[in-house]
């Protein structure tokens, strides 16, 4: 869960353009599906997090009443970079995280797909505890993906990268693959992996963090 | 995982009375699945479990050759209860384990809820740090609970009980309930967290265990 001493996550955002409740609501949807609703710690969920985007009006501009608007885009890629940057600093900032881990699945089947393998790999104890040791453990990031309940997958065309380092190749260990290439990726605070399942054209990007000493110290010392 | 000193989990179970191949096979489904899958240590999953029933036929008695067969019963019962039995050493034995959790969900709309609710509970981080740490976290089960995506919920009919005390009524705290009955049960080293969703007749029941530091210690030192 993110910052139990707060039991919540309050974010607010605030612009002084002028622009209607409606696109406000429509803006900040889409935000958040690509920053805020893109993030996990433990899988475990905060009860009472919120988000609010207020737009004063103080700016002598006029206001921005439709997606039609071309600054609607504009203020949209904008607002969705700031998301993901508070985003970011959450997961972070986790419980004992001592490491930013991006997990990107592309070529899924469908968007469902996508998503669970991916929340899949990103709330493996076994995966996040591996991510704490450093340790390039591609066989657990495997196992994760082939549990995922895809529906389409097939584990003879999954690779996997360790940001740039192709530590599985269609399945198996890479060939030219050492385990000191993966070492070096892990040894960072900051981890991109990605999967390639190859079978079809979505993809979704899920943020979390490492398994630490200090997750278990946070969660079960929190009263003491 | 289990063991992952062996990376896999093998059992082995031996009969010498004489029972055909077909009868063992249904047999061996049907005591497997109330044993062997419903143990989980951290939702992580073996890749190389087998479990495997011999019948020698050493003793000389007439094979049990149909399910009709009033042995066929007998023998069943006996076969799951030494499941059980093996199973739940399992989890006992799990990485770090300190405590036996025995989540039991009845009331459940479908055999599919029930199970999402148990195994949502059973692998939540939160819930089992709070189990390592004796702390009678009402909170957290109920999160868990809440966001197990069960098609038919009403968290105002959710009742709770650690052993035999109840800790939740009907989505509240119960009333009578006092911090050091919950406490009490915590510090068992084996604990039934009953939860009643009132919404229909099915049950399951899974074995976890809690999450410690030694859970961390042997999924991310292994190698070292």
């Amino acid at each position: 869960m993110i910052r139990p001493d707060m039991a919540t996550m309050l974010s607010y955002v605030a612009t002084d353009i002028s622009i209607s409740q409606p696109v406000l609501q429509s803006m900040l949807s889409k935000a958040v599906n690509m920053s805020f609703n893109r993030i996990t710690v433990d899988g475990d969920t905060s009860t009472n997090d919120a988000l609010i985007l207020m737009a004063t009006g103080a700016v002598d501009t006029p206001p921005i009443e439709s997606e039609d608007d071309p600054r609607y885009a504009e203020f949209l890629i904008v607002l969705t970079e700031l998301c993901q940057f508070l985003a970011e600093a959450i997961v972070r900032d986790g419980e004992g995280a001592s490491k930013l881990i991006k997990v990107n699945v592309e070529g899924a089947a469908s968007a469902e797909d996508a998503e669970k393998v991916a929340y899949t790999v990103a709330h493996s104890p076994l995966v996040k505890t591996a991510f704490f040791a450093s340790d390039p453990n591609w066989g657990r990031i495997l196992a994760a993906i082939g549990r995922a309940k895809a529906e389409q997958l097939n584990v003879d065309q999954v690779s996997i990268y360790l940001d740039d380092v192709c530590i599985v190749k269609e399945g198996m260990r890479a060939a030219e693959y050492t385990e000191a290439q993966g070492q070096g990726v892990m040894r960072q605070d900051e981890i991109t992996v990605r999967i390639e399942l190859m079978q079809g054209t979505y993809s979704t990007t899920v943020l979390t963090c490492d398994f630490s000493y200090d997750y278990v110290k946070i969660n079960a010392e929190y009263r003491s």
